[in-house]
């Protein structure tokens, strides 16, 4: 049972927002801007990045949307999200989004363990400061959510379905609708 | 200096703030929300649990920053922001109000650390469903902001006086103006 009053049978952050509003509009707002706004980071690399911050948070239920709707929209890559989980170095992905995840996974444990070294290695894989801003505030964020879901004991579902129909919905339509 | 290119002397959140306005908005829709909005928690209490996690999260430009803030709103009692950064059980602050604190250390930790036990204690002090929601997101946003300044290696001034400017600026007139 969640910690405070929420509505019945609404999985995960989806609670908390339906039951205050006036924090949710900002919290879907960013949402929305960071994971489906304009960016040379795919939609779908952008899912990979939360749902790794969200895996190393050990969010069950933020971990479980993003990476179905990670995998929904990396299609025939839709592998590469379990790779991830189980280490970015190991995994087939572009070496610019390895050092991207590589930023993603010092964020979640404190912004203050980010180096020159970090990023220089990024932008030594082409990326810009858009994505290096991005990936960070992506991180941030799933810090955010994370404890979230998790600090209002919000129900997390376990069936495998739930969260198959939710990213399929994710991937089609983003967040706020 | 910052890990990607800011405003110059734009210190701390504000560089990238001003920089990427498109996550800006609803970065400070929502703090102006959780510190500025409607709430049976004054915005003193809201300023200090902000400043309180910041300081847990070893974030200097945010410790500072909504320490000063802290301090102008709570006028008399402003020796409170130090009495809760040094150990919360022994400042000279309402059970409930420690209670909350608890809850935004664990929260801080990681969201999984809030117990039963720990909410139940805040509900015994007379903490409202609102202000318990409230709390988890108000020191769930601040381990967002924390690693968002610190992550992107933004600037932090170290003269006191730009921090107590900006936070009788902040007690003032709040977030977004």
């Amino acid at each position: 049972m969640a910690h405070i009053s929420l509505p019945d049978g609404v999985p995960g952050i989806r609670g908390p927002l339906a039951q205050y509003p006036n924090t949710a509009k900002h919290l879907t707002g960013l949402t929305q801007e960071l994971l489906r706004g304009p960016s040379t980071l795919t939609p779908g690399e952008r899912e990979l990045i939360a749902a790794y911050v969200s895996s190393e948070n050990n969010c069950f239920f933020c971990t479980n949307s993003h990476s179905a709707a990670a995998r929904h929209l990396l299609g025939d890559e839709a592998d590469l999200v379990e790779q991830v989980k189980l280490g970015v170095e190991g995994a087939h992905i572009s070496p610019k989004l390895k050092a991207l995840l590589g930023i993603a996974k010092k964020v979640q444990v404190n912004g203050r363990e980010v180096t020159g070294d970090d990023v220089a290695r990024a932008r030594a894989e082409g990326a810009t400061d858009q994505e290096i801003h991005d990936t960070v505030l992506i991180a941030a964020a799933f810090c955010m959510f994370n404890r979230y879901v998790d600090g209002l004991g919000t129900w997390s579902p376990d069936d495998p379905k739930m969260y198959d129909l939710q990213g399929a919905h994710l991937a089609a339509n983003g967040y706020g609708s």
